[in-house]
């Protein structure tokens, strides 16, 4: 292991908070990444100790507080925990209109809980470069990682880019589960959770309708996505919604599947990191020098191919 | 007036039709765009006819339904309606995977309505490029030009390059309008549309929601953001959102605030472009170079920093 990983493991929430801001410096889009930051994310890249929920769905639907239950059962359950909410920062205004990332509640002198902030893309939704890499670190450091993101559209296809689990909310009442497939994201999740599951009837007719519509999509490679009811509130479901996610883990974890899934995002990764920086013309240049084998080091081929683009 | 684009205006469907087919060929993000292409795209720039009506929201809210209200009111009015319905393609199946655009019915025959279905970008949300450059056609051949794009996010962001007079949808019961403000596309609209009015308290509850949301973000430029409650169903209300469309519109051709807009939207139609063929390191190379004339010839002024880029 490398000394810098050691280092990052070792010394708790101050090092981790370090690293993380060391990263929103390091790692511009409009510069080289930087060489020491390279080799500590490759070094993490390579290491993952923990698994990496996603978390996702329309604003309204109560994913921070979803995330806030899913923390806390952790906790209880002796996990440490690292959380990244990516914050749908104002286009205009140029900031987050609401402190709406204290909703998460964590004990502050809890040294196995992190929560962190991140903005959003230049663009509203997107997952940025940071966030992904950031997701990366934390994997390395915690049991599990927690990365929610608002938004129907980009960040669903970015938060790909870094899910093990992807769990898209939905609520009830908030129209045709048919919607979701027409917008081409009811391909992507692992779990769907339907929030507010205190709302009685309509969280049922609402686990129904997903359910029917999921029966119209080609089932993704064997995993049957379970529908799981949940309410923040009365803590109803939330177990199930752990089980689920254990479950699908150790779906993964047989057969390979989760290192290939690993590995095509790492492949991804690169290839979005290569679009921002140099667009798809760019991306076109280099496209056929990304390989298979630089998915083990994404960060160090991801600046070999920076610097091709350039040359 | 260019003789393509009399040719255009002069060629009816057909003409549109085979325009627009061109432009998804000439207009390649891996290729130097067309000069053909770019001479009929800047003269229809120059000589805007109609009224460009973004239309967007969640999925399920009832956008295309009320697409269809707008379009069928706006030929009982006499005037010719282009419609461009942007299509969340799926992104692992490549294709939308129902017939969703279907739905907004018109007829056939006649002359003066045309709809348009254009996929997304690669990126799930996204309005292409090809999308901004067709509603410019359009708007150079019809009285109005209603863009209809799903989605919180991207979309959002991609709409206002090219919408006179935004409309964001809203559902009642669909969560506290808040989220939509914490998500920061509060800024964005012109008007607000409830949907589905006929639901009777929840709407007007969607409604009250909506405006005190509104109360809370700084005004933007002395326009006040109308929240209209609608319903496709039963027709309710249609009329009072082609009211506060017509009074937009009126309020933006005062105090040349809609060339001003035009202009603005030209100028960030040509970084997004240079953005998405060289990224934001090619963007930056040349941004000083975009000028404030390049907004009366934006597709030429693309063409030749394209060139500027890559040289």
């Amino acid at each position: 292991m490398s000394e810098a990983l050691a280092a990052l493991r070792a010394g708790g929430k101050p090092a981790m908070a370090r690293a993380l801001s060391a990263l929103e410096t390091g790692f511009d889009p409009l510069a080289l990444p930087d060489a020491d930051m390279v080799a500590l994310l490759d070094a993490a890249a390579a290491d993952p100790l923990g698994h990496v929920i996603g978390l996702t769905g329309p604003p309204g639907v109560g994913k921070s507080t979803l995330t806030g239950s899913l923390l806390a059962r952790s906790r209880q359950a002796g996990l440490s925990v690292g959380v990244i909410a990516v914050d749908p920062s104002s286009q205009i205004s140029g900031g987050a209109l609401l402190g709406d990332r204290t909703r998460i509640r964590t004990a502050p002198d809890d040294a196995q809980a992190f929560v962190r902030s991140l903005a959003a893309r230049d663009r509203l939704g997107g997952l940025s470069d940071i966030a992904v890499a950031a997701a990366i670190l934390m994997r390395a450091a915690y049991d599990r990682v927690i990365v929610e993101t608002v938004g129907i559209g980009q960040s669903e296809a970015d938060i790909g880019l870094v899910a093990d689990t992807l769990v898209l909310c939905v609520q009830p009442g908030s129209g045709d589960a048919l919607q979701f497939m027409k917008a081409g994201i009811m391909e992507l999740p692992d779990i769907i959770a339907v929030t507010k599951a205190d709302m009685g009837a309509s969280a049922r007719r609402a686990c129904a309708d997903v359910e029917g519509a999921l029966g119209l999509v080609a089932g993704g490679g064997g995993w049957k996505v379970p529908v799981v009811a949940v309410s923040a509130a009365s803590g109803e479901g939330i177990g199930d919604l752990l089980s689920a996610i254990d479950a699908h883990r150790g779906w993964l974890e047989r057969e390979g599947r989760l290192d290939a899934r690993r590995d095509a995002q790492a492949l991804a990764f690169i290839r979005d990191c290569l679009r921002t920086r140099h667009g798809r013309v760019g991306l076109k240049r280099v496209a056929g020098h990304i390989l298979r084998s630089d998915a083990g080091t994404p960060f160090s081929a991801l600046l070999r191919l920076i610097v091709q683009v350039g040359a």
